[in-house]
């Protein structure tokens, strides 16, 4: 089986082709937002690189967030338009469920944390048992002082991840920074890696919990700030709810 | 300070770009033995990708094994070709040390095996403790089943990384293998990724551990099979010792 995935739900843009066997390739690019112009020629290059036809991949998995709502909407299209054309499967990856498997074969807890904007973060929290990952809590958009909080009343070793983590661990107080409990993961783990994607996209294919280009849908958790001031001119109900 | 990562020193061809604050990009192929078609436009399409130019870079850091000799010389080659045009300082990472790095943030035992052919792997040892990862072997070249009674009487929970990993998991006892307590890494972790050797260089380089086109070592640990082979037929001491 092999499963392509693509993750441009932050400043990274990446691809990667995973079979059964290995990490047959990755491609991850984390330098200015470039995705609309730089992600097709990147699935087109990992792919030829590799020898392998579209016709060949059993799933796209792509993320669907929570994260830009543009970069989002970039991924999620360019996987939609792969599916179309060539049948493949989709598979929807949650963005915060794919970047706590960067940190596969850490016992520490996994915290998450994607910049969802005016002092929140999109997060959950984590941790390995064996070969499950185990999820403790609801995904959630949460004021980062209420995150803070929680951390300090899990009081457990505890990694934070995604680009809203140096924001979480900058509002640490001084003491429970220096404790140490808390860390920010090192650089190469730090933001979405397809291959994560990918991994979560292989188990889903095998569990049959796919979609086509027509079904999946966006995990976007809040409205974008768009739709939220068309509702302020407009009134509710009338922006339509998602896809925007 | 800004590194660039390369290693091809398996079947993985992979190049890293690594700053202070983040991994820039990486591209990783684990495709058939192409290294010398695919390593420089690699590099190429990394830097243009990002917008860097060879001449920012204030190192290149490159996997000088153990490992396949042919890959070995085709990356430091590479590495050597653009220090001398740009001047930019060469870091030489051992790959063992590399791939311990793939699982940073693991609390377990990390034992990297390379495939040294002949029933033998490249070997070592390691730990993170805290933000140190600590070496508890010399690098070795050791009989697989050397090996698998070492990691026995160590009774503890180890990782296996690198190519040699599935020769020595495969070669445990099947109580061992059921027991759980020694596991070969999950795919995206498993082989040599550059944004690792790229980390390691990264430390190298600010506790000025560089080398130059002219000085920088491979680090062999043993003859290639050609020398052997030379030196059965020609006698010893005639091959030269090194950088055949």
């Amino acid at each position: 089986m092999k499963v392509l995935g693509i993750d441009t739900s932050s400043e990274v843009a990446t691809a990667a082709l995973l079979a059964e066997e290995k990490l047959v390739g990755e491609y991850i690019l984390n330098h200015r937002h470039t995705h609309l112009e730089k992600l097709v020629s990147m699935i087109d290059r990992l792919l030829s690189d590799s020898y392998t036809q579209l016709g060949e991949l059993d799933a796209i998995a792509v993320a669907i967030g929570p994260g830009s709502f543009t970069g989002i909407r970039i991924g999620m299209a360019c996987a939609q338009g792969l599916s179309h054309v060539h049948g493949i499967p989709l598979v929807g990856v949650n963005t915060l469920d794919a970047l706590a498997h960067n940190l596969m074969h850490c016992g520490d807890f996994l915290c998450p944390a994607v910049d969802a904007q005016r002092g929140e973060v999109y997060a959950c929290l984590y941790r390995w048992e064996g070969k499950e990952l185990v999820r403790f809590w609801d995904y959630e958009v949460i004021k980062v002082e209420k995150l803070v909080k929680r951390l300090i009343d899990l009081n457990q070793n505890a990694v934070l991840l995604g680009d809203g983590a140096p924001l979480v661990h900058s509002s640490l107080p001084e003491d429970v920074k220096s404790a140490g409990k808390l860390v920010v993961a090192k650089r190469p783990f730090a933001m979405p890696r397809a291959s994560s994607v990918a991994e979560v996209g292989l188990k889903d294919l095998k569990a049959g919990k796919t979609f086509n280009c027509f079904n999946i849908r966006p995990f976007y958790m809040r409205k974008s700030h768009a739709e939220e001031k068309w509702e302020e001119r407009y009134g509710k109900g009338k922006s339509g709810k998602s896809n925007r």
